[in-house]
């Protein structure tokens, strides 16, 4: 049910298809990096499966692929970056690197972006501060599938959040999480397997608990991480609502149920109160709270205590967020990246269209 | 079972206590208010209901009446503040401030702090930002009674992070929650009623789900926010690993099941990493981003649009986060604060063991 492709394979193609709806090479690359960085590390709802999408999004003129993304308003340690519409894969890591910038210059720095599109994984644009020895935060809003705590109403996409932290001889700390008890490619894949889902996932159009993974084509809403009241989901609504007004309303984005949806055939909500999709980015320096070698070897200590902790029975080890991941990049990168039938059909078209070749 | 008390009779009695244990007025006058918010805002179990837990640290010397509060590292936008081993009541709002000056100048402040004590609620320095036209950033560690996903030790404290942002019209979002489940706090009523905990909330000590609310006294953990793995604990206790390392790491502090126990009758952990426990502050400026009249307009509306969305039936509204706390303060301010008489009774306490009395 599925073909391996190596990343080269991977990357030739998303190359080629994103310098044939205009990209320069620059952004190209660009893009496809940060696309293709979802596949190796195993998170594959957010890799090449979305490659279709994302072109889609440039056919009804949503996507501009040549933007002209800008700085419009900053001080030393802030930015609001506007898009100009470009693919969020553009445009997230122009704005990371921004706030790498103003990190070097005063300690950290803190972009908000305006006009932007869904940005791929979170994770692939906070990792980009540890080369600098820096912290690195991202986050984005995406369009509402999530209902508040007490809400039968769709307000709030899976909105992530992901923090990288550099380490010393240990691996780097990243945590990259939807703030809802299940991201939307989980349900996706008990769709596909005619599963059900546990319950605490999902709720039905009425607001009461479900277990149908199709809940969310028939009115349903995901649940905000926590789940139920009893279980503290307005925890996971109100980091949810902090992504959505860090992301969106401090750069003029929009939020809540306004945000564009990605799929092209879902309406686009009326009254738009911004432009585009917003995300959030910060980077900072390790160095501007303690040395670079302190902090690193407490974190080592910090990674190593915690990866030793005591299990539960039949559990090897404590996870350190990241470290799934970061083996399965290791893997992926040797061995190459499997992909199910459907979505090498999916880019099969995607080349036909473009007149590329696909293997 | 419980008696009323005004602001001002706890106000009094707080600064009393703080001045004999050898507080300066300012340092006193901090520390009461930063301590009464939490009985205001219906936060019960941090407010005067822990004064004798603070000054039994005192008495054993690991509260410092008289500390030098520093800073000892800085940029234009960063600090790490020593706190002396003062009462994190007062250490936690003179860091706060240093944050927000720093963003004053430069668009944000970070601080990271070491060396202090349990400060309160979160969301009370938090808000010290809203006056300022800033987003308010407070976090802390506390010692550890939380378990890692798929771990039986606790590695974690409850580790709360509070979010307050400014609005127009409408009152400040004010986000507060430990990223558990179910804060202690929680249990302990519990325990008083002879209850029974939801699942989700507690593993016993082999790590298997438990309802037995006094579960942490024979070797049970409170679980990170998501419950079990199923309900993405992971992502709670990546949430309060991240707080753990911003807190501690970051400054010097002890981090993960070396941060001192707020119960002087608890051994103190060995071969402890730094000093004392740690917090983390930010402050971002809005004009900083964009102009605060257009940002206030917009918070507005994602408040108003939040508000009135569909509800499940029988729920009035949906709720903003901070709605709940700050109608109470209203009360309270008003009709006076409830105390239990348990905790009564610790204060009449406390007022014979320092010549005061205690209405």
């Amino acid at each position: 049910m599925e073909k391996w492709y190596s990343y080269e394979q991977l990357y030739n193609f998303c190359m080629a298809v994103f310098t044939k709806i205009g990209c320069n090479s620059t952004d190209a690359d660009t893009a496809a990096k940060a696309l293709i960085a979802a596949d190796l590390r195993g998170i594959d709802s957010h890799g090449v499966a979305r490659l279709t999408g994302y072109i889609r999004l440039w056919e009804v003129k949503r996507v501009n692929a040549t933007p002209q993304i800008k700085i419009v308003h900053e001080t030393l340690s802030t930015a609001v970056v506007n898009g100009d519409a470009g693919l969020g894969l553009v445009v997230a890591p122009y704005a990371m690197q921004v706030a790498i910038d103003k990190a070097k210059n005063v300690g950290t720095g803190w972009v908000s972006v305006k006009n932007s599109n869904h940005f791929g994984i979170a994770g692939y644009h906070a990792m980009m501060a540890l080369p600098n020895d820096m912290i690195g935060i991202a986050m984005t809003n995406a369009s509402a599938l999530v209902a508040p705590t007490f809400s039968i109403e769709r307000m709030l996409g899976t909105n992530p959040i992901a923090v990288a932290i550099p380490a010393g001889k240990e691996p780097a700390f990243v945590a990259d999480f939807a703030t809802t008890t299940a991201a939307n490619g989980k349900l996706e894949i008990l769709q596909r397997k005619n599963a059900t889902a546990p319950t605490g996932w999902i709720q039905d159009k009425d607001g009461q608990s479900s277990t149908n993974a199709n809940e969310l084509k028939i009115g349903g809403s995901l649940l905000p991480l926590g789940g139920d009241r009893e279980h503290s989901s307005h925890k996971g609504y109100a980091l949810g609502a902090i992504v959505d007004i860090f992301s969106a309303v401090l750069s003029g984005a929009n939020y809540g149920p306004w945000v564009p949806p990605f799929p092209v055939y879902v309406p686009m909500p009326e009254n738009m109160p911004g432009e585009g999709i917003g995300h959030f980015f910060g980077a900072m320096r390790i160095d501007a709270f303690r040395t670079s070698e302190e902090f690193k070897q407490h974190m080592d200590n910090w990674i190593q205590r915690f990866r030793s902790a005591k299990t539960v029975a039949g559990e090897e080890k404590v996870i350190i967020p990241g470290d799934p991941e970061r083996e399965m990049e290791i893997i992926r990168i040797k061995e190459g990246i499997p992909l199910a039938n459907a979505v090498a059909e999916d880019l099969k078209s995607l080349a036909e269209r473009f007149s590329l070749s696909f293997p």
